[in-house]
């Protein structure tokens, strides 16, 4: 059984770290910046340096790639990001491209006959310091010309990193692959989760990536004097939020497992110590897997809001944020990563991705799939991000064994 | 029976609420600057044209002096104030100051041998644009020269003031009264709550204004990613707030009533959709009249706020931001009140006041009361704010009547 070369592994793994390492020991790489850039210089050294073609398109993403013998032959991409947030961590995104290029590695030298091109794609700016999941979006046909005008970053700092790659909006736009030429999308990644390491599991083989949906609530009362207006008689809208938040507490684990919820913004009208709260908005985000149920929780979810409003003497306005359906991963690739991990006689489970990744965008126009290794106590974008070298060097030899199944069912 | 010029009191009502008229039909008073002065100018007038010795301290609060014909005789004030806050309402303090001056020129019309000096009185700055029960404070004795260097309003606009009416800040450190002089103060004033509309009642006897106290309470969790962190092992500081507000608000109506707590404020760190807030800091502000009482619920709230947090792995700090303590109200003023009420056949209930008021300072010092009458809605600091001509009328016979008592048992 072919199974890649440790030292080389590691080795790239460690060089990589150094490149933005941060005093707490994780880097920054912000996407298409200087530490950006010198991680991108990088990986064309190391495809160069093996051998491998070589390529960077409009959107940013390089490539590195191993052609089949048969030029017709589709492409299985694999791959992650080496961007990271400001003071992420050295596995996020990076164990994804170097386990693939390691894997490629290994095929090379052994002249292993590939019935597709197999291309190790990092791609540009998945953290979304300029765009978020930038360069699959637009490989994926996903980014509008409206969306690059509107960047979260801002639309000087896109063009700066334009700039910096030579890449410009038309040439992002024009990334786009013809989904006909694509045989698939197979990634690794940190679990940025405890699940697996609660179960002692090896591989977490992710069955969807959770769609996420944001609303902001405004529960409106009415603004009274603290003193004078007894409880009895207000409409105090930070109780009605605080009941709510408590219900939605209940619900959620109780009838959406494994879904979440989260209230991370509360903002008070008048905010005044002495004064009851006329009016909260509050901004919850919830994600699931599945979208019947995904559905189902929304609906609850808006309607305990709307009771809790009710009961405490409130109206409830509800205004839509943001919307990300789920997105179900391909059946046969999972299979191939499950016949993977088995011969390598490693324990795995199913599981949902409960964060965002390329793997999302590819999916609207391939096949694609994912498949999760342990994350020391789930620490992610943070410096003390931490998966062991051996969980990263399983990461890698279940992504070749994964490419090596798909070979063989070709 | 002596009873008031209705006709007269009612003019006097009008013409005040005239200074300083909004749009909405309420006023805007602030202390000591434009129609504040304006007010304070009607004021010496109506002093001045109705024969009473008028003065002013050096504190700025205003005087109409009616005196016994023992010189060495103590002195009862009576009044309220005519500042009122930004787009304030036309009754709040002005009801006071008018009853007591119509009561003043009855006393004196009838010729009635007082054992007494009756000394309305207009306090300054009791909503506080510049400090806050200012002028009573200042008879009071209660002022500091550090209070006079930090106030709410900040120093500058306290100059600004003081240089409009000729004070500064020794003259207001000397207003204080010798309490031997005085034989004590009664206020009347909206009741800006629905207590007594509630139960048909004409007249609040107010046996204690509420001691006030305020903590910013910060529960203390961890930052986590809001879709991979499950929600079972979570430290989320938001839920623990939640918790503990469902608690509070369970906890002070069931065991304190009539005791209120305020959750004014919520602050979120970091205050993203996605991600679990690490950090809350909210602000609680709870009243009770009796001082007992207070400190349980104090224990109360407190512990309740330790056990929501360590319920959900938080931790808590407390940081004590305001104590006041109740006042309670001298009973022999209260019975004189009463009396009263009952002379004029109006009914009346004890309650406490849950707003500060001047009599808070004074019953520092001196025997001091307060009696209310009907708010409409409980509306209050609002141009809305309303009280029927009746009320009004009730307001003013009752503060007459409780003076002739008060000279009766002299």
């Amino acid at each position: 059984m072919l199974t890649i070369n440790q030292e080389r592994f590691l080795a790239m793994m460690r060089e990589q770290a150094e490149i933005g390492k941060t005093a707490g020991g994780g880097l920054s790489r912000p996407a298409l910046f200087e530490d950006d850039l010198k991680a991108r210089a990088w990986f064309q050294e190391q495809a160069q340096a093996h051998g491998l073609e070589y390529a960077q398109d409009g959107a940013g993403n390089q490539s590195a790639i191993l052609r089949s013998a048969d030029p017709d032959a589709k492409t299985l991409l694999i791959g992650s990001h080496l961007d990271s947030v400001v003071d992420g961590g050295r596995f996020d995104g990076a164990l994804g491209v170097v386990a693939a290029l390691e894997a490629v590695l290994v095929i090379k030298e052994a002249e292993y006959a590939l019935p597709f091109h197999l291309e190790v794609i990092n791609f540009t700016d998945e953290e979304g310091t300029l765009i978020g999941l930038m360069g699959s979006s637009a490989i994926s046909g996903l980014l509008t010309e409206d969306a690059l005008q509107n960047p979260r970053g801002g639309r000087d700092a896109l063009l700066a990193a334009y700039a910096n790659i030579g890449i410009d909006d038309a040439s992002v736009l024009a990334a786009k692959r013809d989904p006909k030429t694509l045989l698939g999308y197979l990634e690794v990644h940190i679990e940025q989760g405890t699940r697996l390491i609660d179960q002692q599991l090896n591989i977490g083989v992710v069955d969807a990536i959770v769609g996420i949906r944001s609303y902001a609530l405004s529960f409106i009362g009415e603004a009274a004097h603290a003193g004078t207006m007894p409880i009895t008689k207000r409409k105090d809208a930070m109780r009605g939020v605080s009941h709510f938040i408590s219900q939605a507490f209940q619900i959620v684990p109780r009838h959406y497992d494994p879904g979440v919820v989260n209230f991370g913004r509360v903002e008070l009208q008048p905010g005044a110590y002495n004064i009851v709260p006329a009016q909260v908005e509050l901004g919850m985000e919830f994600r699931h897997g599945d979208m019947t149920t995904f559905d189902q929780m929304e609906k609850s979810l808006l309607q305990a809001a709307e009771q809790a409003a009710g009961q405490h003497g409130l109206t409830l306005k509800v205004r839509e944020l943001g919307r990300a359906a789920p997105s179900p991963m391909a059946e046969p690739f999972l299979k191939a990563v499950e016949s993977a991990a088995d011969a390598l006689s490693l324990s795995h489970t199913r599981m949902l991705s409960f964060a965002g990744h390329d793997a999302q965008a590819l999916a609207q126009i391939t096949n694609s799939a994912m498949f999760f290794v342990p994350s020391v106590e789930g620490i992610s974008h943070n410096s003390q991000e931490f998966t062991s070298d051996e969980d990263c060097i399983n990461a890698a030899n279940v992504m070749l064994q994964s490419i090596l199944q798909l070979a063989e069912s070709s």
